[in-house]
């Protein structure tokens, strides 16, 4: 039943994503567990879809912060919220973030992006936080953004979307073990579980 | 910070609400708490929303088939996925669950129509299931389907519908505690831990 790690596949303008990117280091040291963090481009999915995001929805949208929120606080993960939603330009964060993986600086930079974003305010895949960002890892802004936007960096980021979609991917977070996909930040615990026991288990 | 219930609001036409309805009673006797079951006809909602439902979705469609199948497992509910599904005369079993909660068999009615939808494959809300399911519980299908296609009875239908929208609840089941709303079947132990302590705690 084990595989040797967990896919996290998420995409920067995932709100929910923002507690498993808050949370995994922690998870992979305390669980043993290594997970590869793949970025694809969700929104292409979801348009395929015909879904109509979060924004459109008010009731919905209401809940999806609240929810995050007392998710947050039970996480002990510092939010303030709402945030600027939806990010118009989350391709631009998608693209770094993909860059940044095959560079090694992928998960310092989709932590501050985040923290950025669900923190500050500053909106993810737009200045100033696609800037800052980098330069709080101590990447140079110029340079990278220059990469992220060469067709290399795009093809690269639509064949990792393609591999999601054939995946069955249609959300962010998706924790992915062997061929089992687990959708949500709610569902990480049962990734885990599936990944050491080759079942969901009741840990309540 | 304590009401001294949980508002179980619920679809008869949701899939993920069988996971619910199948553990609420022995949830509500080991938490203590009482749990006030509220049938609405949430497709209306949906409608306004103009949310495309799961059907039109095959990736989230498999999704939602094997998530419930996993957590049916952890929860040691049988299940015999997929089910016939949408249900297209869901509004007929919401009518009937109405009628039911007002005459004391509601819970009863609900159960038996959701074992038969999600264990013999009999979609909710049409022929067999209705007459089988009032049958299971003794109630006598030709007087019970009259009085639940009264107009009295859609118009109690609509009022609680009108109630849920107010709240702001745009999926079932949802648990509401005071002013905190909680969606999801996945979201059944926060609402416990906001109703016993005011917040939502770690429980893994």
């Amino acid at each position: 039943m084990a595989t040797n790690h967990i896919d996290f596949w998420f995409t920067m303008g995932s709100s929910y994503s923002y507690l498993s990117v808050m949370r995994l280091l922690e998870v992979e040291r305390s669980a043993g567990i290594r997970f590869d963090w793949r970025p694809f481009h969700l929104l292409v999915i979801l348009q395929e879809m015909k879904h109509v995001p979060f924004a459109d929805k008010p009731a919905k949208s209401a809940y999806m912060w609240r929810d995050i929120e007392r998710r947050a606080v039970m996480y002990g993960i510092p939010a303030s919220l709402p945030a600027p939603y939806p990010a118009k330009q989350s391709v631009m964060a998608n693209r770094v973030a993909i860059l940044g993986m095959r560079q090694g600086w992928g998960k310092e930079f989709v932590h501050a992006a985040y923290r950025r974003w669900l923190q500050l305010g500053q909106e993810t895949g737009s200045e100033p936080n696609l800037s800052e960002s980098l330069r709080d890892i101590g990447q140079d802004p110029q340079s990278v953004l220059a990469l992220a936007n060469s067709s290399e960096t795009e093809a690269a980021l639509m064949a990792a979307t393609d591999i999601a979609r054939e995946l069955g991917i249609f959300g962010s977070p998706t924790f992915v073990v062997g061929r089992e996909l687990f959708w949500g930040d709610d569902r990480l615990e049962d990734a885990i579980s599936w990944h050491k026991h080759g079942c969901v288990k009741l840990t309540r």
